[in-house]
């Protein structure tokens, strides 16, 4: 645990040092759960973004594409529903006048009791040695037995009356276990109530003429309201795919965890609309797409697990995250939700409108169903970006930090540099950065001893560092290093453009999917 | 003039028939002034702002890019002015409950009296035949002198009372002139108020806990406050530049002329941070940048015009727009500012923080002087697709649409057709799809005659068309089909590739710079 908080800091701080991830506003001391992409950071989500988009979109003859806005009709949450359902349960603390998420306290009750657990079990290893079998002692410990029982008797009956909307018996549950504000201690608690996470505006000018709108809370609905209009014109087939990557906007009560939940964030969607009853069929045929998508990147499956949803969201008939091993543990990084046609129907009600397809094979109309593949692109940048910071101990004795990220994602594919800084060396560096910078973000520097500047390019991620030395003036060669294996070779200026190209193309690294 | 709106309502509906652009929440009646980019439309979009991006971050080592958030601290609006300054004039009328901009109103009533003057001009341009001199008679004609003079003395006024403020002297005109509420004719007007552009929303949950925070109404302040982590932390020397796209929000009341104005929209900025004094350089040179970029996509250079600012914003010393020629006139299409030192002066001010550069050659720090460049997503999409929307005559007689965007920007690089939907030409057909596809985005078509598809794909903007015939099975041939010029030639499969990236690599247009 101590190990993984230390791991997240130095994520933190070296996405601050290196220019990948900035605090919103930071001179005005920051804006609450925003983030800003930095010169470095802006690179490497462009990168995923493109990335994904390739894989999605350019591959895929029946996947197209759709960029809607962030406003939309207010209606369109009335049929989505977040109007209604879209909401945390808050409680506020009579004396402290601070707020908080019900269940969240809750949990943090009962993660406190699992804590406990934790300490019991640490103890009985220390003291029963190699003998020491966990499994059969969390079965048999009387202590722990009761402990968990506990917890699953708690969740169990704040799950049911979140679902029952049985506010009282929430903050009833909270009086109970007594759970006192985590900074003054006081108990004194005021009525739970359902808050609403989307953020409203005003558009248009008075108070007559104004409409209550909202930032979008997922980018899904954009597609669904457009998707007579896109089939139409595109003259798509089904199945066939729309997708669509943008801003999102949810105000989230409690928002930890770095970019990994933002009150502002991006999201990266496909809706793949088939016919009713394929569901089952295209469901696993997504996941799979989609796992493989994310393995073909290298950066270790075993960092990556499925948790299939036992309870469903009222919209779905399936259900399932791929979860990822960030710092501080698994969790969701994409979904994958067979939504069947709960969307295209409720928007038919509300719309008025028929949202159906003629299927020339079945000579009939029909809504179709739809899965929906849904992956965060703040959650993807910090999977990547935590999943490649390493620090690496050295033969000579030192370490060194090294940033390992996928060659297709990194912000620079190479940086130039000349030995020293006379003799001639940086004006051929720089003839070798104007011909290769027509093809690849690369990077010049010349400041610094060339093994100062190696561990920059490192830290920064850059696959290839390109040194040109007096040799180079004569035969027309540089040194090529490259970031893993820190390995150098000689080769010609002519070859660069293909040493790089074999590396980081999107097309070498799709073709592992 | 009847030509020209002829033209924009081509524009209009060949923007929604062939999937580049569809009202937002059209099954919902639409949201006023917002919109969608459909299939089409988001390719275009995306390959405008990669093209930028490019030219602009890319191909320059010393920009470097961001991504700031939507949402910033409201103290940023408080310190760029936009919270006191950032306003339209509004009035309402009483009886008909319809609110107005009342510059709008009055520039309205001007417009009038322009029609007026140019129904003179008309007569007497009749009367006179081949005689008539049209700046003559403006000069001496007595009542179109008197027509003039009046234009002249309004606005003036509508000016000088907009700058001080003094909004009862704006009601006091539109009161003089009689001027009627469009709609229902009536006179019966309430004061003028002061309207802020800015969207607001609630940040946090409680009305206690909440901050008032708004959608930003540019991108450029995000620049700004990152301004010194940006050089800090990329070790950026002056002069650099950081360079942004991204969303922007402004509440406009008289949004028009589809998605040239909206009231959600993206704008693609770079700030350039230099030396005190070095402004008036910088600022001609970012302008002739600027105008050659534009000038590099082939649209025709009488399409441009500068337009310098004879008036300038309290921040700026020296401002030109670049106009472009869209259906309804020449309209501002991208701004070069020369903005001082004074964003950065106001954020020290505001944040009580330093933003200053202390500059190794002059051995002291100062804050830097900014030369903006602000171009319109929206309006750069607008500009490129009126100009490439063209009806063509052609040799037998009948016509053609063609969508002649140039081929780096295009959605589908190139379209693969099976001459028949048979004999195994599919097959070989989608072989070559799956082989272009890595590189570029490809279209595949086999349904209907290959004529009418060829038709399809000029109106779609698409560069090539590559048809797989009963010879293509024998020789490994294919026909190549060019868009604009609509020849074709005989060639090897194995060649596509590089033909099509002659034509589409961005290298091979920004060359033209």
């Amino acid at each position: 645990m101590a190990k993984q908080e230390d791991q997240f800091k130095k994520v933190l701080s070296h996405a601050k040092e290196y220019g990948y991830v900035f605090q919103s506003s930071e001179i005005y001391d920051g804006l609450s759960a925003v983030y800003d992409y930095a010169q470095n950071g802006v690179e490497l989500k462009k990168n995923i973004r493109d990335y994904w988009w390739k894989a999605m979109v350019q591959m895929n003859e029946n996947i197209v594409g759709l960029d809607a806005s962030i406003l939309m009709h207010p209606t369109v949450w009335k049929a989505s529903g977040h109007v209604d359902a879209f909401n945390d349960p808050l409680i506020d603390n009579k004396d402290s006048k601070k707020r908080y998420r019900a269940d969240v306290l809750i949990e943090d009750y009962c993660a406190k009791i699992e804590g406990k657990i934790n300490k019991e079990v640490a103890k009985a290893a220390k003291r029963f040695g190699d003998a020491f079998n966990k499994e059969e002692f969390l079965a048999t410990n009387g202590r722990v037995v009761g402990y968990q029982e506990k917890i699953t008797t708690i969740l169990a009956r704040m799950g049911k009356s979140l679902e029952n909307e049985d506010l009282a018996d929430v903050k009833l549950l909270i009086e109970e276990l007594e759970i006192a504000d985590p900074v003054t201690g006081s108990k004194n608690w005021t009525d739970v109530k359902q808050f609403n996470l989307m953020f409203g505006t005003q558009l248009g000018a008075s108070a007559e003429h104004s409409t209550k709108v909202y930032l979008r809370p997922e980018t899904a609905q954009g597609i669904f309201v457009n998707f007579l209009n896109v089939q139409k014109t595109g003259r798509m087939k089904i199945p066939f795919g729309i997708a669509q990557t943008g801003k999102a906007f949810r105000n989230e009560i409690v928002a930890r965890q770095f970019i990994f939940r933002m009150r502002e964030f991006e999201q990266m969607e496909m809706q793949f609309f088939i016919k009713p009853g394929t569901q089952k069929v295209w469901y696993e045929n997504w996941k799979e797409n989609r796992m493989k998508w994310h393995l073909s990147l290298g950066m270790g499956a075993d960092n990556y697990r499925f948790h299939d949803h036992d309870k469903l969201a009222h919209y779905a008939d399936a259900a399932a995250d791929i979860e990822f091993q960030f710092p501080f543990g698994f969790k969701e990084l994409e979904g994958i939700h067979s939504r069947t046609d709960f969307d295209l129907k409720q928007h038919e009600e509300y719309s008025g409108k028929k949202l159906q397809y003629f299927d020339h094979e079945e000579n009939k109309n029909y809504v179709p169903y739809v899965v929906e593949t849904s992956i965060g692109l703040d959650r993807m940048f910090l999977a990547v970006f935590s999943n490649s910071l390493q620090e690496e101990a050295l033969e000579n004795g030192t370490s060194r930090t090294v940033l390992k990220l996928p060659a297709v994602l990194a912000p620079f594919k190479a940086a130039v540099l000349p030995l020293v800084k006379k003799d001639g060396l940086p004006e051929v560096a720089r003839e070798i950065l104007n011909d290769l910078k027509w093809d690849f973000n690369v990077f010049y520097d010349e400041k610094d001893a060339v093994g100062k500047r190696y561990r920059r390019q490192d830290a920064n991620g850059t696959p290839f560092c390109i040194t040109v030395d007096h040799q180079t003036l004569e035969d027309k060669t540089v040194t090529i290093r490259h970031r893993d294996t820190m390995e150098q070779s000689r080769v010609a200026i002519a070859d660069l453009n293909a040493i790089i190209k074999a590396e980081v193309d999107a097309k070498a690294w799709l073709q592992k999917m």
